[in-house]
């Protein structure tokens, strides 16, 4: 039975054997309600959390909280691999634009091509004239900039401001787990890569 | 919501905000019937694992696993503060005994002296005189030596062979990184392989 915790624990990632041990036990230790909260939360996310129909940002709403808000620039978009990518970001308070989410990166080992993205839904967003900059902001590795790479050959014909995030990212890091500052000035300094 | 279980997650021991947010989306990602199993494994451990009557592990029967099997060596019992303590020593398939789980250690900053450890139920099993050895097996640290100490002195009335747990270099590490205490308890506690 705690073994069963420990197994459950132990295939989260980034969890070893040691540490799901030392949570199985903490949890056993602690208050029932808390548990049962936890258990709940772990149930309801899975339920209620899906896509954003806009920007493919996860949701318990029709629309995430960046596209329902009325005050984020609509004309400023922000290209993006996934949803912790937004937080990310959303935590450096240095943009005030809207997202797309692409749900990933072009990746051909894995079968990841420009097909398995919300790129298609990204051209829609573009096609009436609302958004006038697009800020490329994928994963500073291999299939980040493929990605980019990608983007910034479509997007180069549509007359639009394109940019992407200034180096300065550590290349081969994952953009979610840059901190803020590092992050911030990656916004400031971020290059015209395509201009109108 | 997403936030909800990043906060859940970051509650437990030796997770940080990063590595919570990892998880959070990794079981986002995951399959909802694993989601489920994993809330209800962890629902279903805290309503159904207790203590065990005789020895204070944990179970989710009336007896825990040793306690109920018949082969254990009854006649030795080994005490220790915790039940992971238990999960620790079995995976050395080096004990054939018993064990006593006394909940934790004496430490009296936390206000946690003998009245609150199962020392009561420990004496209690050794009064019928089934049992003949005793091996202390507390943590090498202050509450554990000093918890260690405490039972000697109130065991060494009893007429029984008490013992414990040898200090030393773990098996495995570099004799340089050893620190002076655990050196120092090597060798007060060397042992003759080949005598004049």
């Amino acid at each position: 039975m705690i073994q069963d915790l420990i197994d459950e624990l132990g295939r989260l990632p980034g969890i070893g054997p040691k540490s799901a041990q030392r949570i199985a036990f903490h949890l056993l230790d602690s208050d029932p309600d808390d548990v049962n909260r936890f258990a709940a939360t772990l149930v309801s996310v899975k339920e209620k959390v899906h896509f954003c129909q806009t920007c493919g940002n996860v949701t318990t709403d029709p629309l995430c909280r960046v596209c329902a808000d009325p005050r984020r620039d609509v004309s400023v978009l922000c290209v993006v691999e996934e949803s912790k990518d937004v937080i990310a970001i959303e935590r450096t308070r240095e943009f005030r634009g809207r997202y797309h989410v692409l749900g990933g990166a072009i990746n051909p080992i894995a079968g990841i091509g420009p097909d398995q993205l919300r790129i298609k839904e990204l051209f829609q967003r573009l096609s009436d004239g609302a958004i006038t900059e697009v800020i490329i902001a994928t994963d500073p590795n291999l299939e980040g900039e493929a990605t980019a790479t990608y983007l910034v050959r479509q997007l180069s014909t549509l007359g639009l401001k394109v940019s992407k995030l200034a180096s300065g990212l550590p290349v081969g890091g994952d953009l979610e787990y840059a901190d803020e500052v590092t992050l911030g000035r990656a916004f400031e300094g971020r290059t015209t890569v395509a201009a109108s």
